[in-house]
This record gives C-alpha cells, structure tokens and sequence, in this order.
C-alpha cells in the first residue's frame, strides 16, 4: 500500500507534506502514552495541535491500549494535562471496548473474571457487565479456595496487584471451553523513568495462555475491534481519510495497517525510526505491516501547519 | 529410533517384554508426580518396583521438573510414601540442577535473582550460589522499590507466592544483556485433584519471556542438561543402557529422545495413550520425538517380571 504522499515507508515529513496531509485527512486517530504525554507530562505542543484539529473540524479519537483507567478518569488526566477540548465519546481505551465486546458482541450471560485493575472493573460495571467480586484473602490457595460459579469469561489486563491465586484461578476457569479468553491488549512492556520496565498485559495474557494452552482474543491495538467500536459511534468513518498516529510499530502502527488507515509514528514514545526502517527492509511480508507511512519527531511538527494555514486565512 | 524389542511408537508391553527390557537396561530414571506418586499418595506398587530395582544391582534415579522442595525434603517424601531404599544421590530435581548450573557451567558471579519457592532458594544456599534475599513489603511497587545491585541471573520456577512486583522486578533485571535468565522448567501446568490446575514454570517464564524479549534457557526436562547432572555423578552411564519413565511426553518423553535413552510412558499420570499415538501418526518430525517406545498403565506393571525372575532364582 503506497501511502497518499510518497512511497510507503517510513517517510520522515515536514512542513508542506504535513499541511498536505492535514488537508487530505479529516479523521485523526491518536494513541496517549508517548505520543500526546508521558506518564504525567504532556508532549510539548500535543494540546495545541488537538485544539488545533478539533477547531478546524476535523473528528479526533484517542485509541490507547492503556486498560488501568476507566474513560471518566482519562478525561480528568486530559483536562489535567491541558487537553480541555477533550470529550468524553472521543476516548476509545482497550478496557471500555472490553466492555462493549462482552456486552455488544459476545453477550456474556454469566460473571467476568478479571485480572486487572480496578479501572477495568469500573468499565464493566458502567457497561452492566457482570464480574467476579472477591476479597484479597492472603490465606486461601488454589488448593481450598472457592471457585466462582458461572464464569463465562476471563478478561485479563495489566494487573499490579497479580498474585499466583488469581493466574491459578483464570487457569481454572479456563479449563471449561465455553468460558471465553479474552485481554484487553498484547503490549508485552511499558517503558518506566529510570530505565525500568512494566510487564504489561501481553506478559500476563502470555503466562495464562501457556498454563491453559488456549489463545486469547485481543480487543486493543494491533486487533481491529476498537476501529469497529469508533465505525460504530462515528458514522461513515472512511479508512482512507484517517490517520492513525502512534510511538509503538508493534501495536500502533499494526492497528493501522489492520484497519486500512494510514500510519504516523512519532519519535516521543517507544519505537524508534531505525526499528521501522528494519522492518521495511525486511524480507518477511507479514513485517510490512509494522511500517509507518509517515515519520515525526514529535506531534508538534504538526504545529507550523497550522500558521501557515492561519495567515493563509487571515 | 527403533527401540530395542519392536517398531518404536507407543508398544503397549506386558509381561514377558516387560522382563526383557528389565534385562536389557542397566540403569532408570523415573519422574516422580504421576509416575511412582500423585501427589501424596504413591502409585500402588511403585515402591516395591524400585525397591526390586535397586535389589537387583540396577542404578535407579529420579528426574523431576517439580523445583518446590529441596532435595533432602525430598528425601523425607520417598521414606513417608514408603520408598525407603532411596537416598539423596538418586534424587535429581530442576531446582538441584539450577543451582548445579549456576555454580560449575556458568560460575555466576553476582546475585541471582529468583522467582520460586523457598525450596528453589534453599538448593542455591546449600551449593553455595548468593541470591537477593528480600523482605515482602506489600506496599512497594516497580516506580519506587530498590533494585538490587549486581544481579546476575534471573532463575524461575514455580512460585505460589508470585506477585507482579516479582515479575517487573525480574524484567528490569532482564534488561541487562549480562544478566542470565533461567527456568527451572517449562512445564506448563500441573494437574490438581478435582479437576483443578496449577500453572506452572513454564507458565511464568511466559511472562518473563514477553515482558524482556528474552528467551530462557530451560534447566529441567526435555533439556539435556540433567542427564549431563547424572553422567556426571554416575560416571560410565551409557544411554543405549538407559529407560526413562515418565508420564508427560512433551517433557519426559523428548527428555528421553534428547538423551538418546529408550522411553517408557506410564498412564498414570498427565498424558494418555491417544495422545501419544497422534504424535506417533502426526507429519511433523518434530513430534516424534514426543512417542514413546513402550507404554505401561502403571509401573507396578514391572512387578509380574520380578516375581518371574525371583521364581527362577529359587
């Protein structure tokens, strides 16, 4: 797939090719950590260039793997941050589209067992969706422990209260094949200050996955169903006028290539532009997908487009 | 391979075949869970099978992936379940062999850092090998807690008392590419009574290997490396002398195969006969490894032989 501005691969752009691309899109598809914050830090320039877009009409959605947080909770961290254009229908998080799969797609009749935060279970109460509840008891073990009656799914996302009971517990669940294996996503890692890493719910989907020999269903990025959860809530989105942009190849810039979007990576995050050009050099197929179309260092490479824009109207 | 007495794959072998391979073969190695007990009940039979073994001048050894016990706990094991002619030197467990590895092939210099059981800990104490010993603070999470300097390896084996601090802790030390990263074994799963199962090493080194991008070497069956513990301490073991018994193909079965050794599979454990006999039937190479030369319902099997031979010796 050749990108609309140049050969498809990772194409570094600047001014002009930017605009070009602004004027061409009217569907911007953003991913959160690292590419309009980390962590608690803003990108510098990313409220002005969402501001910017809202202002000029074009539809922007937030499309994050990030399952810790239920969306109300999202929209303090935007208002927060200075994202204050920011709307509750344009947050499309891993676990919100959870719940709407449980409940819109599968029609989960019986209790959801989850492994992972409480934003996850927030998500599935708002959504009606019923999920095992239970104490933190430090005593019990899978040897003694009472099993939930009725589990018909386990949901896992990132978890940093795991224990070895609940990992033992899902397996056990799993063990019936009526019950559904779902996460809310595959990112195998999160980068932390200091050099240090997060296990992310792709680590835990994976121990699940070897302890039941089962594979799970993948609602987040690189999987389609949270472009379908958009498609839905926004009528007649067009793939060919969306942009998606995004720091991760793995996750990112996959979910563009699954949907048909066309793809931006940006240098804020996680991947970096020589992992992308080894992809594209690559002689597996399947690697093409990683590829980003368009290459920034920084969403706000978008904001000089937008002045010349302005005094091409003033 | 053919095995001595028939085509190789699945020989179902009673009586006198039984005898012959007794004759044949000089030296045994038997995995423990599901082959002489389950759990705390000995396979009926089984300590007299070994006993009659090791009566007769046969070496016998035991070759188990559990890395929860130490080796002199298991010592107590084999004389509460009635084994009472083992001793310590026939007992090799992946948790020995870790600490076997850790301290003569790679000479670690530095802590280890482990996810396991106190059992895991106590092997590495007794050969000598530092580990990061840590008090459990449950308020502690990966953005604040301290690292240890110089860790060296990351060793995993089961661990019921894991906790996602556990888990991120091990991925930032992995993050090194000095830092060895081991598992005691890769069993996925162990079976529980009423149906229940308990993920095993295999299942958290999973985890581990997604959140770093690593790969672990795996110390426990199918690796060859405890059959080289052996070799070492029995010096002149000839594998074409050898029978390994077991009851998981996918661990004991391709142990064998590595080794070079004849196989036995004993259904009274995880795996079933159908199973064995689709690997036997499967077009991929690979899974013939898994087929074992001889099948028994049970060790206890090998109890008519000697009752023959005993009948002759009077």
């Amino acid at each position: 797939m050749a990108g609309a501005f140049g050969f498809k691969g990772c194409q570094k752009i600047r001014g002009p090719q930017i605009r070009s691309l602004l004027d061409a899109k009217d569907f911007f598809l953003f991913d959160c950590d690292g590419v309009i914050w980390n962590g608690e830090k803003a990108i510098c320039g990313a409220a002005k260039v969402v501001s910017a877009l809202i202002r000029r009409g074009k539809n922007v959605v937030f499309v994050t793997n990030n399952c810790t947080r239920p969306r109300d909770n999202y929209l303090h961290k935007f208002y927060r941050l200075g994202f204050t254009d920011v709307t509750l229908e344009q947050i499309f998080s891993s676990s919100y589209c959870s719940a709407l799969y449980l409940r819109d797609v599968v029609k989960v009749r019986g209790q959801v067992f989850v492994v992972g935060c409480d934003g996850l279970r927030r998500e599935l109460q708002q959504a009606g969706v019923a999920f095992v509840e239970e104490a933190d008891d430090p005593e019990a073990t899978i040897y003694d422990c009472v099993l939930a009656p009725g589990v018909k799914a386990v949901l896992v996302g990132h978890d940093n209260k795991l224990t070895f009971l609940k990992l033992a517990k899902a397996s056990c669940y799993l063990k019936d094949p009526e019950c559904l294996f779902l996460t809310t996503d595959n990112d195998p890692w999160h980068p932390l200050s200091g050099g240090r890493i997060l296990p992310g719910s792709g680590s835990l989907t994976a121990a699940l996955e070897v302890a039941s020999g089962r594979k799970a269903t993948v609602i987040g990025k690189p999987s389609r169903f949270m472009f379908e959860c958009i498609s839905t809530q926004f009528s007649g989105v067009d793939p060919a006028q969306c942009l998606m942009v995004g720091d991760r190849l793995e996750t990112d810039m996959l979910f563009g290539s699954n949907c048909g979007l066309d793809t931006m990576l940006t240098l804020t995050g996680v991947s970096q532009i020589e992992e992308a050009q080894e992809y594209r050099n690559s002689e597996l197929t399947a690697n093409h997908s990683l590829v980003p179309d368009y290459v920034v260092d920084t969403i706000a490479d978008f904001l000089p487009a937008f002045e010349e824009l302005n005094e091409q109207s003033n």
